[in-house]
């Protein structure tokens, strides 16, 4: 094997432990991105690693760095995403990694933000820093992809999750789902909102389920949970008011009557959007923070949402049971679709087995 | 290793070799079952093999003790059905077993039939013949699960088999429905056809997509084309009309216009029903000796099927499309379910990925 071919497996075998490291603080970090790093001494050997655990705490390559403190000279820094070079709430890390004494960096992929890439790289390199780019690039870009989708269109990644028989029915004629997939399902559905910054549900799933939506603990803070509603008159009591669980936004448009506002619990919090529109709704929500979002809504809204590309990954839980019901509910209104050929579809799919039921994740 | 331990293991290894000959005939055996044997010589080695290969042809065990000839005397015959003691189309096989010199019979599962079930086994135990019961009793129940429940019920066995797009629908709110799943799924369409004695339709299908209903020649003769309509009021021209790729049966209850049957051409066989029910046509089909049915029917027929227990299988090709739309056609009408609790069920599902597609089978 070549010297330089051996680099390249190490590279990519340090880059799999940053992405590694990454995700542990997967759904803790937005706005920010998931990062990972490691630092290697002169020699090779792994002296320091980090991971940003949350937007406000140290960037992964500060804590790498500071873990291997002296043992960075004339070593080599492992980073999944471009080293910023810009003071945020923490100052750049590309000041901190030339004054490591680091000589090489291993990058993952550029900041995806179109007015800073590359800027960092190109500081590191006039510092005479050799840099390696696109490392494990397209797992990187996988792993920050909510991230990615936010900075690129100011839209919060779109998960839209549904539960349906192996018929195709979400509900009974009546309106009964309860439940059509497992528990072990539902446990799934707590996890995916844990990954996620805020759950969104419409007026008619508000009404009729009166929903937890939290991820029962597993996020610490749990998910914004956001009510999106035309009409502002809401019951009184409901499990999104109680704000001690988690927090509640209520995102209105300018056809609600405001004088409603003030029947709303004061620990709920407001939002008027000047149109009311999923699209409207997700770029509010990028500004709030979020990079991520999942739909947790009925057939209409859901399909409102799809046609205005707030949708990026649809996930259907596939229960092994026989509903039927022609008036029954369906995860989705007409898209007004003439032809099978101008449907939605999509080459990347995947299966998981939860419990009796499957779940097939399609990223549009 | 007792030596008991080693012949049960030894009797199931042949087993399993037995019901892979059996398996050589799927689909051409109908009304008979799937049988497979093996004889083994006195030392233990495999003489003969055999399978039945089609109804009026030797059964099993006879190719099996005709391959072996002398080297029978003292062997085992291994055979995954309880060998028949009456005449039908051939002479009985315990007769010929006996006659073998065969001093060892092991099988797979009783004759499902009750009143024949057991009487096969006593005869060749009244001859002094050892006969060891139950080997792998519950793949070869699997593997004649046809046969055993037209036995037990008159009527075949019913798989109902849909494409549907990951939000569960079959066609577009146009009816265009071609195609939501891949070539191969359709491929495997033609393979399930090829498996079954008999596709059904209902007017709708048949006026709609005209459809050709064969498994492509893969199997010979291809299974019947059944026309399932209360009107006989039927188009001059259709594919279903051409018997020379295969036969095509049209059945139609006491509503229907009798007048009408003698516009049908010549070579559709027709078949009045005294009832116009899925239960009644499947009655019929049993009695010409259909094993295996195929459902490709519209939701209407399908939803009557399973309601009146005609349907043993459900095959959903779930293809990765959205394909949206409230007044879309869904695979099943109202079941009349009132709780998500009353709904079909099962623990035997399978899943397979087919192309693009996803293959999700439930027995009900």
């Amino acid at each position: 094997m070549k010297r330089s071919d051996r680099n390249t497996l190490k590279w990519t075998v340090m880059m799999r432990r940053a992405i590694q490291l990454a995700s542990l603080a997967e759904g803790d970090t937005s706005p920010n991105p998931l990062v990972g790093a490691i630092v290697l001494d002169n020699s090779g050997n792994i002296v320091g690693e980090g991971y940003h655990s949350k937007a406000g705490c140290s960037h992964a390559e500060v804590e790498a760095l500071e873990q291997a403190g002296k043992r960075s000279r004339n070593g080599t820094l492992v980073v999944t995403l471009e080293p910023c070079c810009h003071q945020g709430r923490t100052p750049p890390c590309t000041e901190l990694i030339i004054k490591s004494g680091i000589t090489r960096v291993v990058v993952g992929m550029k900041d995806p933000d179109k007015r800073v890439s590359g800027k960092g790289i190109s500081l590191l390199m006039d510092s005479g820093i050799e840099v390696i780019e696109n490392v494990l690039q397209k797992q990187v870009e996988i792993q920050n992809r909510a991230f990615i989708h936010r900075v690129k269109t100011s839209r919060p990644w779109g998960i839209l999750k549904c539960a349906m028989s192996l018929d195709g029915r979400i509900a009974l004629p009546n309106g009964s789902s309860k439940w059509i997939s497992s528990e072990a399902s539902r446990l799934k559905v707590h996890r995916l909102r844990a990954q996620c910054d805020a759950v969104i549900i419409g007026g008619g799933t508000f009404r009729n389920d009166n929903p937890l939506l939290t991820s029962r603990g597993l996020s610490n803070p749990e998910p914004l949970r956001v009510l999106f509603t035309k009409s502002l008159d809401l019951p009184e009591e409901a499990n999104l008011w109680d704000t001690s669980i988690a927090r509640t936004l209520v995102a209105y448009g300018p056809e609600a009557d405001k004088s409603l506002i003030r029947k709303l619990p004061e620990s709920v919090s407001k939002q008027a959007l000047i149109e009311s529109t999923p699209k409207e709704l997700l770029k509010e929500l990028a500004i709030q923070g979020c990079n991520k979002i999942l739909w947790e809504c009925g057939p209409s809204l859901a399909t409102v949402a799809l046609k205005e590309k707030c949708v990026q990954e649809f996930v259907v839980f596939i229960a092994p049971k026989i509903l039927g019901g022609l008036p029954a509910m369906t995860p989705l209104d007409n898209l007004g679709f003439e032809f099978v050929d101008q449907a939605f579809t999509s080459n990347n799919i995947s299966l998981e087995k939860i419990g009796k039921d499957f779940v097939i994740k399609m990223i549009l």
